[in-house]
């Protein structure tokens, strides 16, 4: 990306393995994630450009001396942070705050978006996928490919929520995250989850996850809805968009003592956190970035079983020449989230 | 009070009964909160005035024709909010959330700096203490107040954050909060306590409380000291100050993935809690005003065993007509906690 709006493909030299510890990805299957829309949005114009995307899987073509977990051929899922899986806080499931790690598309390390990235710490890093290839069928591989992020990430919304057997929960935001938020509070054993979005196509989507209520509404017009839904206010809120009028919402329809879980990524720093808004009512404000990696052995056997599908948030593919036109595609809504292809 | 440092005792008719479910408690101690050094600072003057204190204990003298659980004769504790105790808040012990209650000093409920106050919701409010009288010996009163809030408080601080056996916590102010945090905290089992503060003769007490490092240092220099005694950061913050420093300063020290219940009252509404402070790094922002009420029936056989000592946290006394002193001497930091007597 070269500024907002300008999105180009470019040849430059493949990657090679530069640590003992990397390994190169043949990307099979990349996307664009609505995160990718904020800099498409207001990137300053740089004539070096950045490597965009976080979210693939593919094919290992080679690994580095140190790796030993993963090897030619195998088929993996990248998580949206490389992580070294040893640390303090890859132990803990944090992999977004590992001391070793780094996110793609920085520094010399590649983006998503490509047609190979050098996977560093690949250990920590990557999850081999047995018995699957890069043939396997699409609804299968946009399945394995939501585990990079958008599944993770709205499993991390519901779990730091605190969804449990029984819990009511709201999610904002029919995005790609929020509607796979709605599949994790369902899975969760949420008894009543409550959309908030305005797109009748994804809030169909949202239903067949699991969503019992679809709230189009927005403002104070969307607070007093969904209020009035749950009794005086949701237990759980998972706002899912990272604009400050999602945070808003949020505070306007938390129940007293209940939590926000935040995954959007905030597109703001400050905002009210006072006895008004979210200390009065004894309100936790929880979430942050996904440690997908963490979930990724909870969630694929769902994935690979078919049970679930959170692959069906993809509803357009380009190939990887035509990234472009899936930005302009997300962007101006004629596509939920865009699956990019070789 | 009447305006910034215009504090008056004055003479009012004697509360009445008004509603069945009232009780009348003749106040023989309550106290000066940090919290009320706010409009100390800065209350715009009011030829009215409002009723000040929101700590006391006291001997019920009469009671409405609705009044149950407590009786004329009974010595009480009356927690700093009123509360219904059966609705589905109190009922979840967030008493302070109750939509059938208050805080004293507002409409027409007076306030706990005096010489007498009406109780509205008496059976859900009030926690009576048989075996104690007002004769009591004054340590044992003064223990016995704290549970009115500062003790309540500094539970609630550690409860959310969430401290267990072997917790490393940092807790943020020396004020009489901040030192019952630590001592809850202890008690809760918290392991490593870093007290921070620099009165010298609160830090001891926070010793004796339970902390085992004392950071006397501020900003950055404190930050950075917390973050070297905690090896990379405190899992749990208290924050017991309510001023926007403080809040940056635990934004500072808190480990990734860690947890910041606030119980200090916030004196501003908006503070960062964007990708840079909170949502980055996966931190918690817990707490609020807490529910005192449903804490007391769990900490007073401490109290009145004497293997806990909240009430150390008194260190002047002064009679009701000396308020006004009280309120100089804790804001001028000579007095932690004022105790106000008949």
């Amino acid at each position: 990306m070269y500024g907002a709006g300008d999105v180009r493909v470019i040849e430059i030299p493949d990657p090679t393995i530069q640590q003992p510890t990397d390994a190169l990805v043949r990307v099979t299957r990349a996307c664009v994630c609505g995160s990718d829309l904020h800099p498409f949005h207001s990137m300053p114009a740089d004539p070096e450009g950045v490597p965009m995307g976080h979210e693939f899987i593919g094919v290992v073509e080679e690994v580095g001396k140190e790796v030993t977990t993963v090897r030619r051929g195998d088929f993996v899922i990248a998580p949206f942070a490389w992580s070294c899986g040893r640390c303090e806080f890859c132990l803990a499931g944090l992999q977004t705050s590992c001391v070793n790690g780094g996110f793609w598309g920085r520094g010399d390390v590649g983006g998503g978006q490509a047609e190979a990235v050098r996977v560093p710490l690949a250990d920590g890093t990557l999850v081999p996928v047995p018995g699957v290839d890069e043939n396997a069928d699409e609804a299968r591989l946009a399945g394995l490919l939501t585990l990079s992020d958008v599944y993770g990430t709205g499993w991390h919304a519901a779990v730091r929520g605190g969804v449990t057997a029984g819990s009511t929960v709201t999610v904002i935001g029919d995005g790609a995250v929020g509607l796979l938020a709605v599949l994790s509070a369902r899975q969760l054993g949420a008894e009543r989850i409550v959309l908030m979005g305005r797109h009748r196509s994804r809030t169909d989507l949202g239903r067949d996850f699991g969503a019992t209520d679809v709230v189009a509404e927005r403002g104070a017009e969307g607070i007093e809805k969904v209020r009035e839904l749950t009794g005086g206010g949701s237990e759980i809120v998972l706002e899912a968009v990272g604009h400050l009028p999602a945070y808003e919402q949020a505070i306007g329809i938390v129940r007293p003592g209940g939590v926000i879980s935040r995954v959007g990524v905030p597109q703001y720093e400050e905002a009210p956190i006072g006895f008004g808004s979210v200390f009065g009512p004894n309100v936790t404000l929880t979430g942050g970035p996904a440690p997908a990696r963490a979930y990724i052995e909870r969630l694929l056997p769902g994935v690979l079983d078919g049970s679930v599908q959170p692959g069906r948030v993809f509803d357009q593919i380009v190939v990887l020449d035509e990234t472009a036109t899936g930005y302009a595609a997300m962007d101006d809504r004629t596509a939920l989230k865009v699956l990019v292809r070789p």
